[in-house]
C-alpha cells in the first residue's frame, strides 16, 4: 500500500501544511492538489458537494502524491465507509463529544478485530496499491474534532481513545460552543481563551500520542500554531482563496482606474 | 428584456472590467459573481467546462445583474446559438479572421432579418425578462477576436461588418501569430511591436464605432489598456485566481515555518 | 441578511404558497421559481434528486426572491446541516414523532447556544447576505412533519418545542398511519376523521404560536385549508404538474383527431 | 432491429403525436414517455441540454416503446451520428435550405453505400436489437426543418433528395424569415399567408413520398393540422408544459383565497 | 403493480443470479442488465457511486425487465427510502447484527401497518406500473447482510424478524469478523469453517422461510453455492469484469507479441 | 513536459498497445488506465460520452502515466482544441478523405507557425509540466484515419501531409466503404482484399515516416498486425470488455447450475 505522506512528514518531524477543498469540482482539486500541500482534505460537511464530487476530486489530486482525506458531514457510519472506499487515507470528524463518539468513529475506520468497516475497496484499491486489506488500518489516519464545550470536557477522554491518530480544531465551532455564541465565529483566533484552549488540546494530545490539526486563516497563524505544538495546519480554502483573490483583483481595478483619462468616440469619459 | 449593463456602463462613458470563468462549476461561478465584475465571460473555448456547465454557470450567477457572456470555441453555428439560448447576453468569437468570418458570426447572433438566428429562447426567456423576441437584437453583444497576423490584416474589413459590437482581443495567440512563435504566448505584452498592435485595434474600432476589449493578467495592465482606450479589459481568471491564491498560502507557510522551533513529544523537530 | 419572505408574508397576515420541487434539475427549479410561489421546497425525501441536485436548483431560484427550503430525507444531522449550509432558509423533516425528536431537528438548526449547528455557511453566505452568523437562527425555519398516529398522540409536547417555528402535514402519511393503512394515501382528505386531524394539528400550532402548513393537490383544497387556518400550503408539484400537462395534451390530441378525415398519398386514413 | 413505431402508424394510416423534450434530466424523459405519445424528440437545439443529458434520457424513455428522435442543433456531422449512436430513431435538422444542405444532412444518417455514416453503434445496439447494422438504414427517419424563405424557395429541391423521410416544420423560424421579422414568432399562426405555406409544404410532401411534421402548441391546432395532411404534430414540450401547469396554479390558488377569512393568532387576517 | 422477477423464479423452484453493479453509471447499468442476470443490485454501500448515480442506472436497466435491487451504505432510514423511491425492488442492508436491527430495516421497507416506511413513490410509480401504493410490501425483497460474527451469534433471532424476505452473506467481511482478521478478506472460501458457516445460513433460512443469497466470484462456485441450498448467487460485479478482461487482453497482446519479428523503418524491432 | 510515452516506446523500437475508452465515466478510465496499455484513447465519436465526461477521465487516468488521447467526433476544430486543452497527448481524427482534409486537422493540432490551434492550455499545463507551449507541438500525434474509399484513393497524398504522425484504420467503417455495404463492418478482417488494404496503409506510412494504427477486436489478431508492421493497435474496448466478460458469468452459471440438484424447503426444484 502506497504510505500516508502525513506519516512520513511526522516522522521525520516537520509540520504538515493541508489545502481544504470547499468547491465540488475535480479541476478546482487538482488546481489545489499541483500547489504543494502535504495533504489535502475534501469538506463533505460545510463543502459545496457531496459524495458524487468526492470521488472525480480523489481522482484528479492522485498523481500528486498528496495525502488525500475527507472531513465528512456528520459521525454517520455511511459516509464514513463511502469515503474510505472513495480513496481517503484520513477522515476528519466532526463534533466528536464523548468518548463513546470517538470509540464509534474509529471503529468505523478499521477493520477488523480494531473496527467493525466494511470490507470493500472497490476504488480505493486501484489507487492505494497492493496490500489494501492488510494496511489500510495502519494506513489511514483518524482525526476527532474537538470544537464545543463538551468535547473539551471530555478532552482526556476523548484522546485516550484507542486507536485515533488525531485532534483536529475548528475554531469558529469551539468558540461560538465555548463562548455560548458570546464571540463571533471565525478563525484565527486571538482571544486569549481561545489560545488557552487551544494549547489544551495540543497537550492532551502530547500526553496521549496524537497528532493535533489546527483550522487557520493565513500562513502567519499557522506558523504561529506550528509554534504551539500542532502538527498539521490548514491554511485558507478553495473558495475562500479564489474570492479573496478575485475580489482583490476587482478591487485593484477600480483603484487603478479611477480617473483615469483616455479617449473615445465622443472626446473622453 | 432586461438591459445589457455593458451597453449601460459605456453609455455613461465607463470602462468596464469583466471577469473570466474557466472552472465548469456553479459555485466558482457565484463566488466570481459576488465579487462586482461588470460582466462575466464563461471560457467554453480554453475553459476546463462545455455547455452542460455552462447552463447552471449561468443560472448561478443571474441574481448579481452581471452581463453574462460566452467565450465560443469556434465559429461554429450550433455552439454559439445554443449559448445565446442558455442565456448569453453577449458573445466573443475565437479566431475571426476576415470579414466574411465576422459577418458570418454576427448572422448567427440576430434574428431575421438581421441574421439567421434560429428561435427558441427555451431558458433565456425565463432570465431575462419580457420582450426577448422583439430587444434581444439590439441587446446582445457581438465580439469577434482578432488574434491573427490574418485577422490583423483584414482589420478595418472585419470592423466595418454591420451588426458587430467590438473586437476583443486575445494577447497570447495575436503574439504567436503575429511572431510566428518567435515570442512566447502569454497576457500583459510590453513588446512595443504587441502595444503598437493592440493600439491600432483600438484604433479600428474607435473608426468604426465598435467596443474595444483586451484580455489582461492584472489589475495594473488593464489600467493602461483603459487609458489607450479599450472599453472592456478581462483581468485574470478563476482558475489562475486560484492557483495564485493557493500557491501563495504554501509558500507563505513555507517561509514562516522554516526553522520553527517546537515543542514535541520527542523533544522537538 | 436578506429577511425571509415567509416570515414577512405572515407578518403581513397572508397566508402563503408554496411549490413543491421533485425534479432534480435547475432548469425545472428555475421555471418553477419563475411562477409566483412565495416560497419553494426541493423534496430530498421523496423527490427524484439528493444534495448534488440541491445545491445548482437553489442557484437557479436565487433571483427569484422566494424562501428556499428543503424537505430533508430523515432526522439525520449530516444532511439537514448540508442543506442549510446550500442555502435553506427553512427545513422541512418528515416524521416527528415525539418532542425528543422534535428538539433534536431543532438543534440541528440552530447555531449555539441555541442548538448544535456547525458552523460553516460556506454557500450560503454568497446567496443570503451579510451578517449570516449572527441573524441564521432568527431567520430559518423549522417545520416538523405531523404524518404519523404517535406524532398526533404527541401533538402538544411536539408544539410545546422551543426554537420550533411550525408543523408540516403530509396527508397521506397521516392518512396511512392514522388509519393503519385502511384507506388509501392521497392528498386532499375528504374523510371527517382526517379533515378533524388536520383542524386538531392547526389548533395545536395556534396553542403554541407556530405556523401550519399543508401539503394539498389543488388550488382548491388549499383556499379551503387556508380558511381552517393553514398559514402556508403547497399546490401540486413539478412532477404532477408536468405528468398532468402533458397527459391533458395527448388526451386532447387523441379526441380531437378521433375519426379526422384527411388527405394523404392514398386517398386518406 | 426494433421496428421504428412510427413506420408502423403510417403504415397503418393513422396521424402520429410527437412529444418534445427541451428539460435536461431523465426522470423529465421518463414522466414525458409514460404519456403516451407516439414518438418524443429531445431538442439539441433549442432544449436545455446537450448530448451528456441526451444519453441518460434515451435510456429512462427505453421502456415506453415510442420512437425516439432528436432535433439536433445544426447541420453538423459530428453531433448527429452522436445523437444517432446513442439511441436515436430519427433525426430532425434545423435550417435546411437547399437540396444540396439535404443532402448532406442525409449522408450524415446513412451507412454507406447510401451515405458517409460512421459505424460504431456502441449504445444503441444495446437498445436497438440485432441487426442494427443492416437495417439501420431503413429504420432511421431523417427530417429536414423547412423553417426560411430559402428554404421555402427550395422547397421542390429539398423534397426531392433521395434518402430524406421528411419534413418538420418550425412554424416561429418560418414566420420570422418569410415576414422578415415583420410578424412576431411564434406556434399556430392563423395568418392566411402562414397557413397557406404549411400547406404547400404538405402538399411538396405528397408529391414526393415524404411525411410531413408540425411543430404545435395546442392539440386543437395540431388537430388542424392533421386536417392539412401533416402526418405527426408535437403538441407543446416539456419546459412549457411545467410552466403553465405551475402557473396556474399559482394563479389559482391567488384567486381562491382571495379575501378569505380565516381565524388566526390575532383574530384574522 | 409489476410482478417481482425473484419473486417468481423462485416461485417456480428455480435457483436466481444476480448481477453486481459498482460502477455509478448508466451505459455500464445498461451493459449489465442486458446480459440475462435476473436481478440486478446497485452497490450504494462499496459501489464508487450514490444515489445521483443510482436514479439514471435504475432507468436505464428498467426495459431489461431484471428485478432491480440496491445494497444500500447502512442501516439508515434516509438513504434505504429513497433507493425504493428511486425504484428497487429490493433492498439488500449491510451488516444487520440483532433482531432489533433486523427489526428496524424492515420498518424502513415497509408502509404502516407493517412498518414506518414513508409514502411518496414519485420516480417509482412510473416504472412499477399500477398499485404500488397497495402491492410494493408484498413485492419488495428485504435482504439483511448476514457478514460478523455477532450476525451469526444472533442469527435465529435475525432469521425470524417478521417481514424479513432473505440473508444475504458477503463472504469478506464474514470472514474477517468470524476469524477476527486471522484469514484475509475474499470471496469463495474454501476453508471449512467458512463453508460450515453458509451452511448454517442457508439452514437458518430454511428454517424461517427465507431465500439465501451468496456473493461469488466465479459461476463454479455459485454453482456449489447453489447445491448448497442457496437461492440466489451474485457472480462478479461490472468492475471486476472490466479489469479482468482488460487485464486479460494486455496480457494477451504481450504475450503473443513476444519477439514478433516485424518490418519496420530502421529493420524490423 | 511530460514525453509521450508512445514516442518513447516508438523510440526503442517496440509495438504499442492501445485501450479504448467508450464509457463515459472516470471509474471506468481508472481501472482500463491500470491494466498496463502503453495509450488509452477516449472515443468521442462512438463512445457514449462527451468532453464533459472527457475531462475527469483524463484526470483519472493521469497517474497511470499512459498516453492519454482522444478520437473526435469529426473533423471539427472546436472540439479538437478542446480535447487537446483537456489533456490530449494525441488525436485520432475520423472520416481523413483527403489530402486537404489531413492539413487542416494537422493545422488544429499545431501552435503557429506551424498550426492554428489557439493558445490556452488551461487544465492540460497542470497535467502535462513545464514547457507546454514550446514542446507541444513535438509531443502531441496526429493521427489521421483512413477508413473510406475515398481516403484510400488519396493514401499518399494524405500520408505525406507535413505535422501528421500517423494513420489510424477503423476496419469497420473501411470495409463498409471500400465494398460498398457488400461485406458486414466488423473488426479482424480475414478477407484477402481487407487484409491487402491493410497492407497497403502500413506501406504508405512507412513511405512517409508515420506510424500506423489499427483497431482490432482480439491480442491474437493484433499481433498479426503487429507482424504486418503496425506500429500500434488498440485491443478491445471497455464496454465490450463489460458485455463479454459479464456474458460470460451469466452462461457460465447457466451452465453450472442445469439440471443442478438441491435441497429446498419443498424437496428440491
Amino acid at each position: 500500500m502506497i504510505p500516508n505522506r502525513l506519516k512520513q512528514i511526522w516522522a521525520e518531524g516537520r509540520p504538515a501544511l493541508n489545502g481544504w477543498c470547499s468547491i465540488g469540482n475535480p479541476f478546482t482539486a487538482e488546481i489545489m492538489a499541483a500547489q504543494g500541500f502535504d495533504s489535502l482534505t475534501i469538506d463533505m460537511q460545510h463543502g459545496a458537494l457531496d459524495y458524487s464530487a468526492l470521488l472525480p476530486m480523489f481522482q484528479a489530486m492522485r498523481a500528486s502524491g498528496a495525502t488525500l482525506m475527507a472531513r465528512v458531514p456528520w459521525l454517520e457510519p455511511g459516509i464514513i465507509m463511502k469515503a474510505l472506499d472513495a480513496g481517503a487515507y484520513g477522515i476528519i470528524c466532526p463534533m466528536v463529544n464523548t468518548a463513546a463518539e470517538a470509540a464509534r468513529f474509529v471503529s468505523y475506520l478499521r477493520y477488523p478485530p480494531l473496527g467493525q468497516r466494511s470490507f470493500g475497496p472497490t476504488r480505493v484499491s486501484f489507487a492505494a496499491g497492493a496490500n489494501y486489506a492488510a494496511e489500510a488500518n495502519d494506513q489511514i489516519l483518524a482525526f476527532a474534532m474537538i470544537e464545543t464545550a463538551e468535547g473539551m470536557a471530555n478532552l482526556d477522554a476523548i484522546a485516550a481513545t484507542p486507536g485515533l491518530d488525531g485532534l483536529y480544531v475548528g475554531p469558529a465551532d469551539l468558540t461560538l460552543s465555548l463562548t455560548q455564541g458570546r464571540l463571533a465565529p471565525g478563525f484565527d483566533r486571538e482571544e486569549p481563551e481561545m489560545i488557552a484552549a487551544l494549547q489544551t488540546i495540543v497537550a492532551a494530545c502530547r500526553a496521549h500520542g496524537l497528532r493535533a490539526g489546527l483550522h487557520c486563516g493565513t500562513p502567519e497563524y499557522a506558523a504561529r500554531a506550528i509554534g504551539w505544538g500542532f502538527d498539521l495546519t490548514t491554511v485558507g480554502g478553495d473558495s475562500r482563496f479564489l474570492a479573496a483573490a478575485a475580489g482583490a483583483a476587482v478591487a485593484g481595478f477600480r483603484k487603478a482606474t479611477e480617473g483615469i483619462a483616455r479617449p473615445n468616440e465622443k472626446g473622453g469619459y
